[in-house]
Formats: structure tokens, C-alpha cells, sequence
């Protein structure tokens, strides 16, 4: 049994009103495997860098115990890199720099000893990439998370429907779900889409929360409220990733557990908001972890009795 | 013991993506007094309107045992309109017609009735009349709610800032949470409110839910994914009224009975959208309330067990 995230494992230099980076790692896969790996122990990524990327930096991923063979490195390659700037509200954000490199070729390989895989997330990465991985993978995993964006609806609408029919849950924001489904209403925009392949609907929200549909029913996640949001690259990468990471322990998926990985993956993501880039994912405890999931509970407990 | 509810009662003519109406019943008072009469018996308005309103009119105040003898009827005057046109995403909207009329010049009028106030709802209004209205109880209620707006922090904000230093409850919404502390960040925002007087804040999210800040505490209350959204004009009065309604009921104010007010609040108003103006809230059944009640048990519900 494994969990294989495919995504980008890349550079960001990131502005906001808070500082800026120069390089410093990130990348779906990245910001998933870090939140997947406090956890679940076999973490496995598939993905592909330049020479530039280096030792120090893989070792962010290795000393959380996620296994890097498939994460190719291209020689004389660069790795993938994007810059942006946040405006102040946070919610917004402006692309300086997008440079795909390596990415632009990426032909994901699947090591032999990740065909144990039953845990599969598609990162946010082209269509077509994320169909050729499950592919490759000789089993159908028990669980496929699919992550996407608008960008390939605008440009890979096509492809992007042929990899929802196989995949068990998407996650996209609201005006993803709305574009996707032609749908104001989301709870309109959840039916459209449930019947695109999907079996369940995550439609992230950031700092309004997550709502979860599927098997008929709806879950609403609140999002943790935080005086400060100092950088939210990879949020939703790791929620992605701490929502199947949960789902990867528990083992069972039905509605009960979709909810708790939620919680998890909001967890995670409200950690990653803490700091630049991958630093406060990187040195997490179990006590850290433990706690905030019990500000979760608090924040949306009521009982009412009659 | 009663509730008493200080605000508008006027006309409104509304246009949303499903159709338009013509002058229909509308105003803070209505929705709010409406709401919290499914939750409390002794619900109390005082407001002013023109020869214009009608005993039709009126009666579907009455019918739902409100007591009306602090709305003042101004012989020859016309009651207070507003018309406006909704966009198509329902969270916007142009204001076409605001006209005062007898507004202009509202005097509330305590009756010797309404000394027995233990529960205010300071409905939105200009600061002054809000502040007259609580100067003229002879005694402070237990409990006084005000509902503010962006408007009158333009336009009348150092008024404001005294009604804030005498009220226990605020409820305003995020933008305006933002615009009155100074501050993005909703937590810092709330920081910032409770010390100008209330102990307590709600912001108001719209379909986003609400949020709950006092006693050191946070609550995020889900609003309920709604397939159709009608009309959103009174959703924040019957939200209001909900709210002290179910308080007034309960009597005692702590935080745990604050959530579960949110709670009654969130479902009045997720029925006053479904249909134009003060349609829905006029006719709805304790089954039709006990049943939403339990759809937001269902939808906030999640457990984690370790």
C-alpha cells in the first residue's frame, strides 16, 4: 500500500506584503507530500527537475520520508519555476514569472516499487500527464484525487473530461466549480459535475472553508480564521494532501471519512499559510498537529437539543 | 419580558435574475420582527410608516402576533421605499429608488407597553434613532443587538461609535468588519470592534456563513448550500431576528446558546431568500424550522476520534 502524488517539485519566489523569497522550493507535489507525510508513511512522488534543484533541497522531502525515485532529474536541465506577487487582500495574486523547463516535456515515470500504489493524487499539472500516470499504474488505485485548475479548462477542457471519468474525488475552488459547470449556484455546479466522473466534489473556498458533496449528502468544513496569512503558495496543495493522506491511514472511504480528511487537509493548509513557501510544513510535531485539529472541532461545534 | 425591534417597515420594489415585483412589504423591522416570531412570542416593533402601508399590509405583521402599537402612522405621509436590481451573481446589487419619505423624520416612539423590553434589536438605522430608541427604555435590556451598515460609518461614524459603547451584540458583515476596524484580517478586525463596546461580534458572510467572536472564543457557522437564491433583500433581518429571537427563548447569554442563536438566524434567513420579499417568512410551520435546523446539524456535523 502506498500514496503517489504526481505534481510540479519546482522553485517559487513569492511576494507578499509581509516579504519575498528569492528561490526557494515549491510545487504541488511538494507542498502534498510534506502535509501527506505527518500522516501516512509511504508517501511516494512522481515528478521531474533540473540539475539546479540539488541535494539540500531534496533533502526537505526525504527527511520527511517520502520517496523521491520517482522524481526524475533531468541533466543539464532547470528546474520549473514561478514568481508571483500577492496583493494585499491576499485572495489575488499576479504571475511575473512562469518558466516551465524540465516541465515542458514531462513524461511522468512510474518506478516498479510504486506499483503497490492505492492512494493516487493527480496534482494540478496538464491533463495529460495525469492520465499517462494512471496509465502507467498497472492496478487502478482504491482512491483517485484529482487536482486541477482553471487554466486547463481554458486550455484542456477535452483532455481534462477524459481524466475526470476515471478519478473518485475533485477539488477545485468555487469559481472553478462554476466554470466547469456553467453553474452559479454551487449546489447546482456539485450536480453537474458529479455526474462528469467524480464521486465526490471538494469545492475549496480558502479562508471561507471547503464544501464536500457527494453520496448525496453536503459537508461544510470551516476554515480556520488567522490573524495572519503570511504566504498562501501551496495551500491548496496541502490540503490536497493532507485530505488524502488522512483517507490513506483510515484506509475506508465513505462520507464520515471524507469529512475527517477534510478537516486534516484544512489543518494542514492553515499551517502552510503560517509561513513563506514549505517552511512551516517542513518541522511539524505530532502535538502541533493534534492541537490545531481541536481548534477545528471547537470553531464549528454546536449542540443544539429539542 | 419582551423583544423589542427598532428599524424599518417600507416598501421595496426588487429585481433579481428570476423576476421583479412591484411595491411589496419590506424593511429591517418586517424580516427581523417576522423571524423572531417563529422563535418568541413577545416580539415588539417600533418604526414609523406612511397613510400608504395599509391595513393588508399590517396584517401580515399582526397575524403573526407582533405587536404594532409603537409603529407610528404618519397621517398624509408616505412610508419609506427602496428599489433595487440584483446582479447575477445575487452578491451585488444597484440601488435605483431610496426614498425617506416619512423616515426622514423618525421620532421612535416608546410605548408604556414596550418598558417590559428585556431583548433590543437595534435594526439598521441611522445611529441617532438607534440611540434614541435605547435612551428611552427606562431600563437597560439584558441584551441589545445592533445590525449596522457600511453607510452609516460613511456618513455617521463618530454617532456609531457612541451606540457601540451601550450595545452587547454587533452583527455587520466582512467587508464592513474590515471597513470599521481598519484591519484585513477578520480576527485582528474582531481584536480591534470589541474594544469599542460589544462583547461580542458576528460577521456576516452571506453564503460564506457567519462568524461568532467573544469570550476569548471563535465559531464558524456554516450557511446552507442553496440550489436557489430567489432574493437575498431582508436574508441579514430575518438572520438578526433569528438570532435574538432564539435568545430571547432561551434567556440566558453565554456562548454556547450565542452559537446555537447563529444557528436559528443562518436558517430564518436561508428561507427569506427562497422567495420575494417576506414571502416565505410568512407562512412557515415549527416542522419546516426543526426540519432546516437539522440540515445545519448535518452539514457542520464531523467527528474525530483520537
Amino acid at each position: 500500500m502506498s500514496l503517489v502524488i504526481v505534481g510540479t517539485v519546482a522553485f517559487d519566489a513569492i511576494e507578499t506584503p509581509f516579504g519575498k523569497t528569492d528561490k526557494i522550493v515549491g510545487g504541488a507535489a511538494t507542498f502534498a507530500g510534506l502535509a501527506a507525510s505527518y500522516l501516512y508513511d509511504h508517501v511516494k512522488l512522481i515528478s521531474v527537475i533540473g540539475e539546479d534543484f540539488g541535494d539540500d533541497n531534496m533533502h526537505i522531502l526525504k527527511s520527511r520520508g517520502i520517496d523521491v525515485e520517482g522524481v526524475e532529474i533531468v541533466a543539464g536541465g532547470k528546474s520549473f519555476f514561478w514568481a508571483g506577487k500577492y496583493h494585499n487582500d491576499m485572495n489575488s495574486r499576479d504571475t511575473l514569472v512562469t518558466e516551465l523547463n524540465v516541465l515542458a516535456n514531462f513524461d511522468p515515470k512510474v518506478p516498479a516499487s510504486y506499483q503497490d500504489c492505492t492512494h493516487l493524487l493527480l496534482g494540478n499539472l496538464t491533463p495529460q500527464v495525469q492520465m499517462q500516470t494512471l496509465e502507467r499504474l498497472e492496478q487502478k488505485p482504491k482512491l483517485v484525487v484529482l487536482d486541477t485548475m482553471n487554466f486547463w479548462m481554458d486550455v484542456a477542457l477535452d483532455d481534462l473530461k477524459k481524466v475526470l471519468l476515471k478519478v473518485d474525488v475533485l477539488t477545485i475552488n468555487d469559481a472553478e466549480a462554476r466554470q466547469l459547470s456553467g453553474e452559479y449556484s454551487l449546489v447546482k455546479a456539485a450536480d453537474v459535475i458529479l455526474k462528469m466522473g467524480p464521486k465526490y466534489l471538494i469545492i475549496k473556498k480558502g479562508e471561507h472553508g471547503a464544501l464536500l458533496f457527494g453520496d448525496g449528502q453536503v459537508f461544510s468544513a470551516p476554515a480556520l480564521p488567522l490573524a495572519d496569512v503570511f504566504d498562501p503558495t501551496g495551500a491548496g496543495d496541502a490540503f490536497a494532501g493532507g485530505f488524502i493522506g488522512y483517507l490513506a491511514k483510515v484506509k475506508s472511504v465513505n462520507f464520515t471519512n471524507m469529512k475527517n480528511a477534510i478537516i486534516y487537509g484544512s489543518a494542514l493548509a492553515s499551517f502552510c499559510v503560517e509561513k513563506f513557501g514549505t517552511e512551516k510544513l517542513q518541522h511539524l510535531s505530532a502535538a502541533d498537529i493534534k492541537e490545531r485539529i481541536q481548534q477545528f472541532v471547537s470553531l464549528a461545534k454546536f449542540e443544539i437539543s429539542e
